[in-house]
């Protein structure tokens, strides 16, 4: 790497765990050059508009992505272990230290209609690759025996991904209603949930949703 | 009301429109201003902080959820009507003309650690009010013997709105691949779905969520 490449890749870095906190729209050259230690103009060198910006950051986290989620599972033996492969390294990414207020793309794709058009189309094309990706395994876990023939690939793939998005923003959510949180929620409720235990329920979740989707013989 | 509280309520409309778009932290005073048609400084009357400008309407999307989702389903028939009327009813919130980017509370939760402490103290609150509502419902159809006893409740109401955000999330960003989006995102896909579609999947998901709480000798 070139000192050029090397400090770009040192300030994507810092901006991926802003706008895993703060969203894409929320990392600006200002706060950034601030965080990293550089000049404005320094900075500006490197991403010349914001769209610029948004559109560095959104690539490296996908090729991140790539490298830790999907590469490693795609080595996995084919059918139900590499489904399971995707799933497990999709919630040690939700959970990965450099981005501490979790995954990015469900941040962003909450921010969607307020991105710059070509950070917004980017988005959606890889979070289209990602549920074909995940819809894939699904179909060859179908052609391996493993899962039902009759089973919707499509449907089961966009299930697990909202379920896995779904407790990622509840679990946000419910860990600021714990110790530390104010008195008022606090206050004694029926529902109140750990992270841990948030993430035992989506691995349940998600277990049963694999039970039913096994051939009947097999269950 | 009095025509302070009329303007009031006129400007928190257009600022829960806003926030369902851009995000609770999206709204300002200044953007405010200019699409009520109102002075920066007439505006500062009503809210003195960006805390308080967030919180009036946090408090005024809690009322509206309220009065659509909660109140017209406490009046269904106990049991797995009144689990069913409280859903219904969110898929209509969710869609409602005055939130069009969709569910305020789910593009708050995205953005949660960046709100200011107080909002996001209500906004836990009243999502684990929201929560407890539901499993409470989905106890009440456990004891009319609608759902199996050995059912867990908070399980199956984590597992349902999860669902429900997680599609609300994914249809909003599934419909910017249809007519109309970038070359690249139209792209020959096996995953391509619009968003009636993805209506139409979560539906699926629940209902299979509903066959498998009931007791077995129900099925």
């Amino acid at each position: 790497m070139t000192k050029g490449e090397e400090t770009r890749s040192a300030v994507l870095g810092e901006a991926i765990a802003q706008a895993s906190v703060v969203g894409l729209r929320g990392v600006t050259i200002g706060t950034l050059a601030t965080k990293a230690g550089l000049s404005k103009s320094g900075l500006f060198a490197h991403f010349r508009s914001k769209e610029s910006l948004q559109l560095g950051i959104l690539e490296e986290a996908i090729t991140r992505f790539i490298a830790l989620v999907i590469a490693p599972s795609l080595k996995e033996a084919r059918g139900k272990p590499r489904v399971a492969a995707l799933l497990g390294a999709w919630k040690r990414w939700a959970r990965s230290e450099f981005m501490p207020g979790g995954c990015i793309f469900v941040s962003a794709i909450a921010e969607i209609d307020d991105l710059e058009p070509a950070v917004r189309a980017r988005l959606v094309e890889a979070q289209l690759d990602w549920l074909d990706t995940l819809a894939q395994a699904i179909r060859i876990a179908q052609d391996e025996g493993h899962f039902r023939k009759d089973l919707d690939a499509t449907q089961m793939a966009l299930e697990v991904l909202s379920l896995a998005y779904g407790h990622h923003l509840l679990g946000r959510l419910l860990r600021l209603s714990g110790p530390g949180s104010s008195e008022r929620t606090r206050a004694p409720r029926r529902t109140s949930l750990s992270p841990a235990e948030i993430e035992a329920r989506l691995d349940r979740a998600i277990t049963r949703l694999f039970r039913d989707a096994q051939p009947r013989d097999a269950r």
